[in-house]
């Protein structure tokens, strides 16, 4: 027995130098409440890891039934899994609630070439979200490469009757990568409505992502009130592909360019946001909303976007319901239909909201992914934005350290209000866009852990909310 | 123009939408002496960000020479790589320091099987490092299951003959992850010594991941000095058969597992650490270390473990250089040998600065794989763990929060001293044991912002130590 005791003394020095530090919140500096809210905020993170069912939910929605852009048979199928499931969950109401949605179709897969010194390189491409198609033998024109909107106003009518090619890249020194796709992405929306103002064929935009690679990142583009007969046709390229024609074209400035597509607008289809609650115990008329959006892009399943937020935001019910942690306030998950391109859920619900005189105190909104979490955006008053920045000790040992002021999401913004709390969920940024409305935006790009951890997270921040934003929320009159 | 200016003003609107908050720092707050810390910090990120050369090293390290076993081929030729490679960035000086290491080889790929209720079940499996290979026809014994070592113990001479299944796992509730390997990583170095001891005939143990899967992971194993006749074959068996074989364990106790490995260790081989340094402008007696470990296990590429580390550390030097940053102490750049099954190069290094009464004033590491940044572990006496904590304002606007007591890492370690400043670089955890020590730690599962993310963390770090480590070590005797 001698040796085994030599061997664990050697065992116990390896080991001790593997672990590396869990937080643990010093109990001390916490008041009697704060170790209550500390506990339950251990107890939501445990079940999550432990019994979390958000990575089965989002296996099931990315992998049978997959991308479901409104309008679609598959945004259609989501609608039906997610009343089923809020059912499974047994939230107090489960209801559909109505809403008209835009039809965009891709069509057949769209191709793109271009000859240099005898070779033809193909393009990879794709139709932007509400783009019209080119006629049915393509579009082939002269390039005319911009950096920006400006630039390419600027152009005039020197860009009549060609394809106008924005590659402005993101600015990769921004360390939040959605800071860097803001910075980019009126080229993608705006491009098309401009060139088209001024005679251009078409218009190309560099894919919104850092990487370098072969893979097209699809969204949403506006024509706004401009005349039918100058829609014109519009398509991501991949940023190799971008790198790569930029560099021929300085070799050759007359180069011609070839794309196709054969998307089109249908009419409105009826559709729903999927929503259901659980009954407040103490003030059931004040309502705190968690959600999401249901519908994602074509090309891929809507993983990360937003796949991820839809299965979080009902496992902070399931959380609240497994632990029996009962909401003062009423907890409701929406799963918004349309953001993606139209933002018609959003807006039904805030519409029915307040002709129905509902009284929405918080909401939180995940739609950035589903990577490690690293904290919430805040948008409240000052009073409130103060109450949730000093929960930062309860919530960093959690690795949520960033509770900075900005926007929430595009789903429940619409519900803005001077008493309204709202909070976006903001897990690192990295890779968001590697994957963003892209045919890769599939379920083995999330993380297990990652997305139980951003559940918890979410969990905590409505436990906190409900429990404190009850208290200071002025009495509805 | 009218419509263009309707529409941008519908652009702004979705674009700030999309807008999340850039970290800034409040440079009110700052002295001028963090003003210029913190520019120049910017700018060692910025540098890293568009210029960096980490992603693509890793590539050729690990798709060029792949795995690269102590005493390998690959081994030799990954020193070759790092001798090279550290000339072409123009260090000072690069030279090899001789390191004879072990050489254990696994041989032919394993198989592990059981049959229970007429149905043939393929076991997913690997040798552990240092591990005796069973005999030529295998091994085919029952199984005893046990969840810890001390378990094993209290079974005594119940294990003759028969093989013994450690089968605790990871507690998933541990936000980082490597307290949950360490909280089991006694049963994979441990249990086949403490069960050989009792004549058991083999051992093994479920594999050190959060991940239920199909994947195997390795790692080193220790016999001590547990006389060589009663050295037993043990292996890593992958999560989802683990905990098939326990349930089936429960239906048929007395079922027969079979498995067959024929590894061995040869005799130890010559191999180097390769070490290149920048001189300090002011105290070049004076040397901080920043390292991580060319050797990685077989199975895989070593990309997270410890490829990334290399990489990350060759660009601290690089970004130094390439932004005419001069180090006031000599900055030297050391890529360790033999961290996996041995730690000899660390010894070897430790000994050898001893011997040359050299003076190391501080060390950083980076051997917790590739992904996005949260921070840094310090191992210092209290005046300079403070002062490290200290430049928690300087560093946070890049995500790292953490600066908290705790271990450096294997390799740098053996040179703690009263005043020396050990730091380990610490990624985000929660993605590293789904890889570590398997056929799937490969490059494509390292994301290159992250990557270099982290070589400008290691980099602010080893830029603030500098200077301010200089300042307050105290000259040399």
């Amino acid at each position: 027995m001698k040796k085994s005791i030599l061997l664990l003394t050697l065992l116990i020095s390896i080991i001790s130098c593997n672990q590396k530090n869990e937080k643990i919140l010093d109990l001390t500096t916490l008041s009697s409440e704060e170790k209550i809210d500390s506990a339950n905020i251990k107890t939501l993170f445990n079940s999550a890891l432990t019994d979390g069912k958000s990575y089965e939910w989002l296996r099931d929605l990315t992998q049978n039934i997959g991308g479901r852009l409104s309008g679609s048979p598959e945004a259609a199928k989501s609608v039906l899994w997610g009343e089923k499931l809020m059912k499974e969950v047994g939230l107090d109401s489960v209801w559909l609630q109505p809403v008209m949605v835009p039809h965009w179709v891709r069509g057949e897969k769209e191709i793109a070439t271009y000859t240099i010194n005898g070779e033809e390189k193909n393009v990879p491409i794709c139709a932007l979200g509400f783009s019209v198609a080119t006629p049915k033998t393509g579009i082939l024109a002269e390039v005319i490469e911009v950096k920006s909107i400006e630039e390419a106003k600027a152009l005039g009518d020197q860009m009549k009757g060609k394809i106008v090619f924005f590659n402005r890249p993101f600015d990769n020194t921004l360390i939040n990568t959605f800071r860097a796709y803001g910075g980019c992405v009126d080229q993608r929306v705006a491009g098309a409505a401009v060139c088209g103002e001024f005679g251009a064929k078409g218009v190309i935009v560099r894919s919104m992502t850092n990487a370098v690679d072969d893979i097209p990142h699809t969204g949403t583009m506006i024509y706004g009130d401009l005349p039918k007969e100058k829609h014109i046709p519009t398509a991501a390229i991949s940023t190799r592909a971008a790198n790569m024609l930029s560099i021929d074209l300085k070799e050759n400035p007359s180069l011609q360019f070839y794309f196709k597509q054969s998307c089109e607008t249908l009419a409105d289809v009826p559709s729903f946001n999927v929503i259901g609650e659980i009954k407040g115990t103490q003030t059931p008329e004040n309502i705190m909303v968690v959600g999401g959006h249901l519908d994602s892009w074509d090309l891929g399943e809507g993983a990360h976007d937003d796949g991820a937020g839809i299965v979080q935001s009902l496992e902070v019910a399931y959380l609240f319901k497994k632990n029996n942690i009962k909401p003062k306030n009423t907890l409701r998950v929406v799963f918004f239909m349309n953001e993606e391109n139209g933002t018609r859920g959003a807006k039904k619900y805030a519409e029915l909201a307040k002709l129905n005189k509902e009284n929405h105190i918080g909401g939180l909104e995940s739609d950035a992914g589903g990577h490690t979490p690293r904290g919430f955006s805040i948008d409240a008053n000052t009073v409130n934005t103060k109450l949730l920045q000093s929960w930062k000790k309860l919530l960093s040992p959690y690795g949520l350290h960033d509770l900075d002021k900005g926007g929430s999401g595009a789903d429940i913004s619409p519900l803005k209000g001077e008493n309204v709390t709202l909070v976006g969920y903001r897990p690192d940024s990295q890779r968001y866009f590697d994957y963003h409305h892209t045919s890769i935006d599939t379920f083995d790009k999330v993380n297990k852990r990652e997305l139980e951890l951003g559940s918890a997270s979410m969990a905590s921040i409505i436990y906190l909310m409900d429990k404190y934003l009850y208290k200071n929320t002025p009495v509805k009159l």
